[in-house]
């Protein structure tokens, strides 16, 4: 399809993105999450094309990071440039959990002149996606009293439940190498604990993954040591969501087992639940000493895994020996970025380009979900940049 | 009025701000003062109309705070950024008074391509504003020399001796809940002290809203405890003002009696003039144990004057029992930010919405002392901008 | 010559530029240069005329700085904002050297939506530009594999080996000050070393001076106490290109006769070579015992120097007394920005201005740097940005 033909298609979809945050994928609709693929691929298309998609004339996109993030950042950054925004970042207390009056008043304070906050909070359990709604419900409040020219649109850069820009770029990274989202029925997803050196890795990437994978028809393989659950919530939300859609998830504890015939990979080392429980209790309290304990008993356990590495001779399991390999990045690269890791060096280096370019559709995602958010009718104004034929660089 | 009569009202009068940096209200005519209302509630309705007021193609907009700040910040970049100028940080060593040369080299080495410098300097008393009268010659003569394209506007974001913009927006607000700045006239105002746990709060809000509510008529009560006195010249300066605009200013030393009848009320905590003349010796020396001993005198001076928070029982005895109360946020929330602090809980929400409407004003504030200082007939310029009817968003 | 003439003359020239990064000087063509120089020149102009030559509608520039940095910083700021891209920071470790996989993926991360990355790293001897070549590779793999629309050019702002944007700024400020290229030739220039309390000061300043100015025929003295050596190979190449331009360079080691009869001279402060390579190993081990012994080593070898002060007595046996100070600033200035220094306060406030003006072509050369990359044909371009006659700021 012409990027044009593909605008047409989209303008036939009526979306409920409009003025909606975007905090979980799991309430969204399965339209509407293809319509946000769809924008992003348009997108992304006018940009191969020197097109400029500039919609902005002028705006703030504010970036409130709890946590430090190279990849997210640059992301966020680049949505907000291509659609015409300026970033302004909030540097908060990273240490402390805010709430009450501190939220809303700083929520408020920061968005006289903002179209849009995208947040990262990932580190205390139970908190992150609920900062974002208290976010949200404060500048609902400031847009009704008056206080607030506009409505911010929040965009969950991750939280403690679900990482959804990168959840939906993993998506769409699936669909242009299987084709389709239909070609996504029936093959075999492996999201498997890892092994690596590091601990307390959070747990909205696996979450991410099974919370939207199900969706689509997709078998899905949870695969984890004992002890290394998710929040079993999301974990029973994804076996119903399988289900439904004419998938199924199954849970197991053997990285080894999990791969046989497997179409796609997902390695990735996270925090058992349990674990993540008592470090944001920890947390806290800032009880440091305990801290450091937590994280010894844990890298202890650890490293009764360290066989779970998805090495050469799982992926000769995989279907054709070749299931295609996914990471969020960085990986823990055994004998690259660390001795003993989540993947073996050759393997992650066959599949290394992919990676990059799976992680390409990130900022896209992002820049999707500013423009549904902000436009009732995504199509119609698609349709009006490609006739303003606006070039991004030069004449 | 609407946008355009409100524009063709300001077209007929002669703006004396061109090219003059902002640092004092004091230092503006009236006339001037009431130019840069206009153009902010011009650029208001027309953000909220949607209409785009940016001026600048590109441009730089330098921040320059030797203090932390999250709400002046935001309202800087949001100036900046709605007139089309890209905020750029100069992040120097904070805790050093720079002088001669340094400053001289410096406010030109980041000026070749500045429109706006914003500086935010109100650590040391005596210092503040003469670093930014000493930054405004060096950029004269870098501009004299052929060493800057545009001699950049000063924008005073927090002195030692004066906040401009925020006594500016307070105006602002004031205006716009009694109707008209001739409305004020006769209004009782009470700029009080208040008990807050902490320290060395800065002396430039109360003595910009005294210097700058003395020149509409109204009647100002300074209220503090026995020895909190703010700079003597300000409050002199605003004596006269005061007189010779109708109004008049009275020193008192009991908040409950101060509170009888006002309009207004802006309890807000400072620290006294002679204890900042202190701190700022022992931080010229960087005498740590000095400060902490310091610290620890005040708190405990400070603690004596519980007494001093703005509750319920005052505000009924206010006009109607319901002043309009002010504050430049965050305030120092009995129960809710603090044990005991500067306001009750009860009394301030009832008033939060109004206090974020209060801050709402900023950024058009600062957006409109730029853009007075850039064109010589803001009027025209405005008029201009309504005739292009760029739309902000979209198409 | 008018701009349209300047723009005219450049549209006769091919240039070499085009997708290429700039990393030294001494890999550009002699025509090169002269073409960033005139495009630098004619960006200059069209500011001052008040015409805006923004070329992005959107896109990112990059800055990578392992080092701090206000000027070289203020300066990236500005030519990216000229041009329409938006400044991002990327705040990487500084204390670690990156290689490999981490470098290859981190380039491709922050590049989706990049067009340029400006880099910083002038702190380990024999790594600074060697990371640089190891970006550009790494862009290059990500652009042919489809991961990147656009591959980024790279800007060394300053490198273990070379300060490209601060040599041609002061080429460009030459070519002003003697009114052409071509009345450089014969010229002598003296890069000397100076007298400095501090230590460690990087060796790309000289080694970019005498990597340039060799080009254009100038008799260069390049003078240092025995043992301040710089790079031997940068040496050997200016001795090789002076030679061929028609020019000279002589090594000596006393600041007073290297100053007599000269036109330029450009005394400032180095660490000796052979110093900066024992202090990469211990930066390399974290060595923070030895690097302090090597400071107070290298501290206790400057101070029999004192007498490498440029001074009045010095100045009077230049060329007519008067020859061009010139300085990448900030100067050790004695008396004034410390108590011995590399210049005397009176003979630094003779040419002050001079030593600002200088500092001023750097944002253009930046620009110039980036437009040339860009475009193949950048006379054309400017031409159509005459052409359309934008104006920066106002109607």
């Amino acid at each position: 399809m012409t990027t044009i033909e593909k605008i047409q298609s989209l303008q036939k979809l009526n979306s409920g993105l409009y003025k909606k945050d975007f905090l979980l994928t799991w309430e969204k609709t399965e339209k509407d999450l293809r319509i946000i693929l769809e924008v992003a691929a348009i997108l992304k298309e006018m940009r191969a094309q020197g097109i400029s998609p500039r919609v902005f004339d002028s705006g703030l996109a504010i970036s409130n990071f709890r946590d430090n993030s190279t990849r997210t950042r640059f992301s966020f950054a680049s949505a907000s440039n291509m659609l015409g925004l300026a970033v302004q970042d909030l540097d908060e207390e990273k240490s402390q959990i805010a709430h009450g009056e501190t939220v809303r008043e700083t929520a408020n304070m920061i968005s006289f002149m903002s179209d849009f906050i995208g947040i990262r909070d990932d580190m205390f359990l139970g908190e992150g996606n609920k900062y974002m709604r208290e976010v949200g419900e404060a500048l609902d409040e400031g847009f009704a009293q008056g206080v607030l020219p506009v409505r911010p649109g929040i965009v969950n850069l991750q939280c403690d439940i679900d990482h959804p820009t990168q959840a939906m770029a993993d998506l769409m990274h699936l669909q242009n190498e299987f084709g389709s989202l239909e070609n996504l029925k029936g093959k075999k997803i492996v999201m498997s604990w890892a092994y690596s050196p590091s601990y307390g890795k959070p747990l909205s990437v696996p979450q991410g993954i099974i919370g939207l994978m199900s969706r689509f028809g997709m078998n899905i393989e949870l695969a984890y040591p004992e002890g290394y659950g998710l929040i079993p919530d999301v974990v029973e939300l994804a076996k119903k969501q399988a289900k439904q859609s004419g998938g199924s998830l199954n849970v197991s504890h053997s990285m080894e087992d999990a791969m046989k015939d497997a179409d796609i990979v997902y390695p990735k080392s996270w925090a058992p639940y349990h674990i993540m429980q008592q470090r944001t209790e920890l947390l806290k309290n800032a009880d440091k000493a305990g801290l450091k304990e937590l994280e010894q008993v844990c890298l202890a356990n650890n490293a009764k895994y360290k066989n779970w590495e998805y090495d050469d001779a799982k992926m000769k399991t995989t279907k054709n020996g070749d299931a295609l390999y996914m990471h969020c990045l960085p990986a823990d690269i055994s004998g690259v970025s660390c001795k003993e890791g989540e993947v073996n060096g050759d393997v992650f280096e066959k599949y290394r380009i992919k990676t990059y370019l799976e992680a390409g559709y990130k900022p896209y995602i992002i820049a999707a979900m500013m423009f549904t958010n902000r436009f009732e009718k995504p199509g119609d104004v698609l349709k009006s940049i490609l006739d303003r034929n606006r070039i991004r660089v030069g004449f």
